[in-house]
């Protein structure tokens, strides 16, 4: 069966940032669906779309108080990543990186860097990538040709 | 029809704090129940006990990714008061107060000081007398006691 | 008797963020008045604003050493609730936030978010609501038109 | 296949933290190894390490500038979990968290609570749960158990 | 005229603190009176005592979101030296400094360091010294003395 | 006498802010001197400065690793205003506050706000204002002046 | 035989910054080579860049967790300069900061200011000067007239 | 001629901490003076130490706000090692690690970790071994005894 990634962000707002995690998986030919649900606005909803999702990994942006990723993490068994959003009610993200990173014992969240939503895909392809092949061939290559472009840069700026 | 005020906290370690606040409600005779639920660990419990609650305050306390005073404002029109807790698994509460505060335009949450338990329980009560006389005279006593208390400690030092 | 809010803020330049409570008490047909008053430059003058004020709620906000919530909490027993302004003379909002929301027990505080001029409008109206039904059945309906927005922005995104 | 993780530590005194790790992978039956092995201090040894492990995923601890973590993930394609450790010579789990999780693009590590060594084997179980059944159980009765845990609590302190 | 400096707390616990700022003034032969009065609990009390003080500094301490040193700057025109205390409430100073030292345009605050009651004391006797050559001389013997101490340890040291 | 006020700076990119202390004394026909001097790139000089100065105050702005007035509180029995400067090289100011406000027991610096220069100068007016009746009476003209902005201020907005 | 430098950034990003470190080497007449060479895209070809480099002293610049120049320490026993990079996914170059300079017991590396790219130059130039005389005289030079430039600015203001 | 360090800090309780870099140095047969010499209670003295001094490189450590590196800067050409102290008038060292490391262009402080005595003298030996390939030699030597002691832990622990 394919792979399926589960991206939820807790406002429109924060779209910009979230697509990046959409083109990495797309690059990979990752199957994945978007979604606009708040912890806060939408509950039962958010509750209602992971209960019923199919999807193998959860990514999750937010910002300020950013309980998106923990409220997932306490419905869903499935790993979930967290990214700290410095939206514009954010103290430079450091308020959402705390929220989302300092979960308690038993319900963990997986966060990534402020903003760090392509690494949030790569990281859940990494996850996905565990017991298929094809995903691990297509993450060397992907580690070999980023190899390449720092060389190149190396090259071009050392001369 | 008696106030009442459901405390909530999403640890048993964070009982020593929370209990202050429940000392102060019984002192202004005021009905309360207390409970241990999590918003990671009993997700539906909690949303649950806050939907069918008869409380008209809710006051919550938790430590690290604070989340339960958020989720409870996400469920309910009633007025939440969250108290961080500096607990063992947090950064001097720091994170606690970040994860309760920064709640996002529509959703708010009245944050009180790190571990400000007995003050959570007062604001709660202020809250309930704004249509309770019998509560305003309680407070007015309360802060005239409060006062008469400094008065003779700086008696007692400026002498 | 018609609820009532007063609106305090210590400098004009905080006006921009606190027309932001003025407009929602509009929305929700709430009284309210809106005054600059400093508790440092107009000490007197905000103490008797504030013993004379027939207000159910104070919204106070101020920036850097942020001193307003706080005073008004020390004068009266009604709730008092406090922005933290992140203005000129503020770093990002923190100091505010802390000035505000680490009050001394027996003097509560409830802070919202930095800039939360909204939220603490909405809080306001919570409070108010514990003993008034049409109050509650507008924050009913505020809350499903929120959900509503959500889902229409859901609706368009995840297409 | 049967699954594996690889813990690693930068140093000895970390032991007592990411202990934790391998006891909750003891009670999932997941077969683990365990070694202390320095970025700094033996570096060509921890890579050496990362290349030649079947394991399926890393959970690395450290502390202070806590470049661990990072290492691995530079060298391997496997998910890299990293637990900031509160240390002694770190400034309380906060240069552990910031070198952890503010990974450039293309390099992500999974960053956990400071001292979260239960939280990261959770989440690498699952990982490796994606595409495994038996895990999957595992983590659907573990939720379950905490569930009970917290509600029995919960009727002991309401009651 | 004697000069006198105003000593005051906002609470009983601030003591052993605020005593080493007495004992300064008392090497010194400076008059001194020391309260424990509130800028919360005791609002009025604390202006009425500001306002009939014929002290020439005040130094006042408090923790938390410490008002005041500002509440008596917005009284007085006399210097204002506010000590941030690290005290049970407080997180380790810092919301105390900020609290403190953040103060409006207009309003300024002498803010010293954290728990630095010495040096407030010290700080009130070099403004007092500016129209005393009495003090001045003090001042010079006192600066004396400290070198010699640190020379002292020195020759012990370095032997 | 006529009392004096020196004013040192330890880069020209700091004058912008430094000038408005400037304007301050010249506003309460303060004599004062104005000096660009380095407790790094020229601290001979700045020792001279300090040990022949005929000033009454010393008021030293310094950004990032802000030496300069702790420098001058090494060298002079005078009181001496420190004021954090926001400049290119500084984190938000948080970095100089800490290096002036954070001085060792015997040795004063007395912080005002980040940037708050306006401040610096009324404190060291304040300060030469406690044996000056002229001074004082200026003092409480500004006060008073200031109040009056305000509640000007207040009469627009709350109309 | 002549004194070299080795720059190293680990993203091109990094070069606005990292070449005035270059233009303050060429100043001085120092060797230096420039590289961007990352500690996880390219950690092997880092290593043999840094094993394999006859230079004196190696200046690394890495934003968020910056782990560059801690790897380079790892593998060499020459001094490691660090400058932490306020980069566009770094908080204000804090992470940066306490992920360059909080190094374990045993592998030090020398931090500078955030962006201090200059000053780790001039420091790399302070270290090659203990053994040679030239470069102590122009130590002495620049020291000489980074004076000169400010006293004439003085001389500008204080006019 | 030989090589040689001069430790200076700025109070004898720092001597607990600074102890550990002369023992790193006598370990390395490396010559050392240690003094206490405040920059703020002997700066005369202090800058008479450091311009007599015939040491290659100094390590200075200090606490709070941490001038005493930055002074010797500013006095010499040598490189200048600063110690971030964890002092008892310190927050956690955050302010000395500030007031150390942010200092401005053109005068260069090498900050280590906090408490970091151990590191600041194997950085001053490594300065040192620019030119000198007996010290090479045995820095060599202590990154093989360093590596074997990780690696027989590594053995212990993993077995």
């Amino acid at each position: 069966m394919n792979k399926k990634v589960s991206i939820l962000m807790g406002s429109k707002s924060d779209l910009p940032i979230m697509e990046k995690a959409a083109e990495v998986l797309k690059e990979f030919n990752i199957d994945y669906d978007i979604n606009v649900l708040s912890a806060h606005r939408t509950p039962h909803e958010t509750i209602a779309h992971v209960e019923s999702s199919d999807a193998d990994v959860f990514i999750a942006g937010a910002g300020g108080a950013a309980h998106l990723p923990g409220v997932i993490a306490g419905i869903s068994i499935k790993p979930v990543i967290g990214i700290p959003i410095n939206s514009s009610n954010s103290i430079k993200g450091i308020d959402s990186l705390l929220s989302i990173v300092q979960m308690p014992s038993g319900v963990p969240v997986a966060s990534v860097a402020i903003d760090g939503a392509k690494n949030a895909a790569i990281l859940a392809i990494q996850m996905m990538g565990i017991s298929d092949d094809t995903i691990k061939d297509q993450l060397i290559a992907f580690k070999a040709k980023q190899k390449e472009t720092v060389l190149a840069t190396n090259n071009a700026v050392s001369a």
